[in-house]
């Protein structure tokens, strides 16, 4: 069975993804190494460590075809793109909504590969198999998909003390990398790729982030050798609770739905695409409720990556995506959840004999794999509220939110609605409760 | 290096184990199967399994003296005991105090086995091992110290739909099988022994809980064999958040430190325990802090078992546990925490730029291996508070207490101090934090 051919059996798909039983995706790390409060402090004071080498796909495309390839799918430029480049690919369907992202790496000029959430890499493996491309696929699953062996390890560390602990580690003063450039190093004997990149801070704001990656029978080498080279800096290494809330912080929308369930331009894809991998069994989980599958489809602007599109090439969606530049957009912003709204919800969560409002997990309180939740103010819808949480830098609850551009006043007070209608959808992380609307102040710029 | 190489070299053992590393046991199974929220639930209302196949420390002994070894450090009554019959061993080191306990199952009269936490095992095979004793000792180590290997698996169904569960996947009426005696049945073609037994409710009162120990080799026929028959009786997987969290609601005390680390007539055992076991590791965590180990010793009485003490055989510590007898002792109590005092705390643990309160861990609170809490009344300290959690069961926090007698008073309002002295221990699993007074109510009989 394939993703068509179970859609076409659920007969509804936004029914189908609302009720499907996966809940948040449980990260293959450890869950805590000290505790989720301290790690998520170390990436604003020190530094932390994610071990990165098992959760994400990573496909590797080799061949003449590989700019070219890219290039036809990623609304992204690709001037000057190459060898020790890299670059967060924004690919949509032909409708121009949003498909997915990933971490492009040009480890060659002939060699890339291709790191995320698997619906980006897997499109882009699509593309190369069906398409007139002289480029040859391997793919590097996940370790859900393939109980743990992988080709590279990586290391990601972020904090102000990063530069200063890879360069203890490899002994040397390192190369000059810019943002989202790689520089090539070694640690403990072992080649690596060190990608100029940050999961916590805003991007390109300054050097805080490095991503390392090399063979992954050197994976232990490394990992001691930046242990003990972080020491002392105050190094601490992050677990599964504090590595999504990351994102919170940084206001990467890791999980909008993919624009990949409809339309006929789309179903070679979706015939593709089995009937039991990550987008079959995605779930949406929150109170924006439609039967219609588009209603949660995004544009690259809703996502903040209007800036990132470049007409100076083809691409596929390119002529949807052209006739959008003038029209109203919704844009990123973030909403910072009040502190009294979040504790009292969290207290009717827990308390009392009465319909509990939906609890919220800590740090990172998503329960499903796309969160959509209505954003409302003065009564009126104006957008979603995606993933949510809690950080110590922060101070309190925040989430992503996607709102229509002319609501997306800075200081405005709006509300977000908490939970599911009708006591919940019948995925099984959800308790029965009621919903509550808090009240949340929009930010048009990140909180810390 | 031996355990007491580790305390000579550390100096004062209570510093040592206030400042292990040692964070909350994390229970080797999948976290979640559904919410920890109905997985609780379902012990209450349908049926939970838990799979225990990974986490206890099992010691076989077979030979003809194994009933003489149980017998000579049990404080309980062994008058009837043999084939097909189980029982909490307790055991009490040379002075009276309570050194661990551990469920003993007579599988033949001659082959016992003794799972639980490491420590009583570890003991009883000490006596084995030193002692004149025809017993063959078996280690099958929980998973930490052995990669997950096993000799049994063990599924432990709890809730009233267990017996109409178990029936329908043996396929005819189960035997009477009385408290804490065994049942032999068979399921999936799997010969398995069926503990009547408890870890949610209150021992004794009904019939609510099922222990199914059989070779690891049919752990999946007959997982499989459960599932499918309780589907109709709304039975539920329960993971590694809810596990711990029965015993909240159960009354079982399963943490208090093991009269162990002091005394010339324990050193033999700390010799013969490793420096690294679970003995070494251990950590204490909370409000009470002495200098004085022993200050975190406890009688039997304390933890609710002075009604199983018999003396009508000679055991380890049985001359001081009758001179104890007459003198004053603590009593197990529940303490039921104010909510509001909870809901307050949790929100100064996560907002506002202050000094935040201890975060409180959902469901289960605990932070360290041993929990000492102060439990105060009128100012004045009467005892401990050990491990806390929240059941929606009970609808709030709640935790055991351990105090004076005389101060022992169903219904009396005490303080429990939650949180660390000085900002907090150096366990890693501690953020700074200050200490926070909370309302309790103090109970003598279970919650729920």
């Amino acid at each position: 069975m394939n993703l068509e051919d179970k859609i076409k059996q659920a007969g509804n798909v936004a029914r189908m993804l609302r009720n499907a039983p996966q809940g948040p995706y449980v990260f293959p790390m450890q869950s805590e190494y000290t505790n989720w409060r301290d790690e998520q402090r170390a990436w604003s004071e020190t530094a932390v460590m994610f071990d990165q080498s098992l959760h994400m796909t990573d496909i590797h495309f080799k061949g003449p075809d590989v700019l070219r390839l890219m290039s036809d799918i990623g609304v992204n430029g690709f001037k000057n793109f190459g060898r020790n480049k890299a670059k967060q690919l924004i690919a949509c369907n032909y409708d121009g909504y949003f498909l997915g992202d990933a971490i492009l790496f040009a480890f060659e000029e002939d060699h890339y590969s291709l790191v995320g959430r698997p619906v980006a890499p897997n499109w882009a493996a699509f593309q190369a198999e069906t398409g007139d491309y002289d480029v040859e696929v391997t793919r590097d699953e996940r370790s859900v998909a393939n109980d743990g062996r992988r080709l590279s390890f990586r290391f990601q560390l972020n904090g102000p003390a990063t530069h200063k602990i890879v360069e203890r580690a490899v002994g040397s003063p390192l190369p000059t990398i810019r943002f989202f450039a790689m520089g090539e190093i070694e640690i403990a004997g072992v080649p690596i790729r060190a990608l100029n990149h940050t999961m916590a801070g805003v991007p390109g704001l300054e050097f805080t982030g490095l991503e390392l990656v090399g063979p992954s029978d050197g994976a232990e080498r490394v990992r001691e050798a930046l242990i003990a080279a972080g020491e002392e800096f105050g190094l601490r290494l992050g677990g599964a609770r504090a590595y999504p809330s990351t994102a919170i912080e940084s206001g990467w929308i890791a999980a909008p739905v993919p624009a990949i369930y409809t339309g006929d331009a789309m179903r070679a894809f979706r015939e593709w695409l089995p009937g039991n991998g990550f987008e079959a069994n995605a779930s949406i989980a929150g109170s924006f409720v439609s039967d219609d599958i588009e209603d949660y489809y995004v544009t690259p602007w809703d996502l903040g990556y209007g800036r990132v599109i470049r007409f100076d090439h083809d691409f596929i969606g390119r002529a949807a995506l052209e006739k959008m530049v003038d029209q109203p957009h919704r844009q990123k912003v973030w909403l910072r959840w009040n502190d009294r709204d979040v504790a009292d919800l969290i207290a009717d969560s827990l308390f009392g004999s009465g319909p509990h409002t939906k609890y919220l997990e800590m740090p990172v309180s998503n329960y499903g794999t796309n969160s959509y939740d209505q954003v409302l103010a003065d009564g009126r819808l104006i957008g979603f509220s995606a993933s949510s949480g809690y950080t110590v830098n922060v101070g309190g609850w925040s989430s992503h939110g996607m709102v229509a551009e002319d609501d997306a006043v800075d200081g405005r007070e709006v509300t977000v609605l908490i939970g599911e209608e009708n006591g919940g959808s019948a995925k099984p992380t959800v308790e029965r409760h009621v919903q509550r609307a808090i009240r949340a102040t929009l930010r048009t710029s990140p909180l810390v």
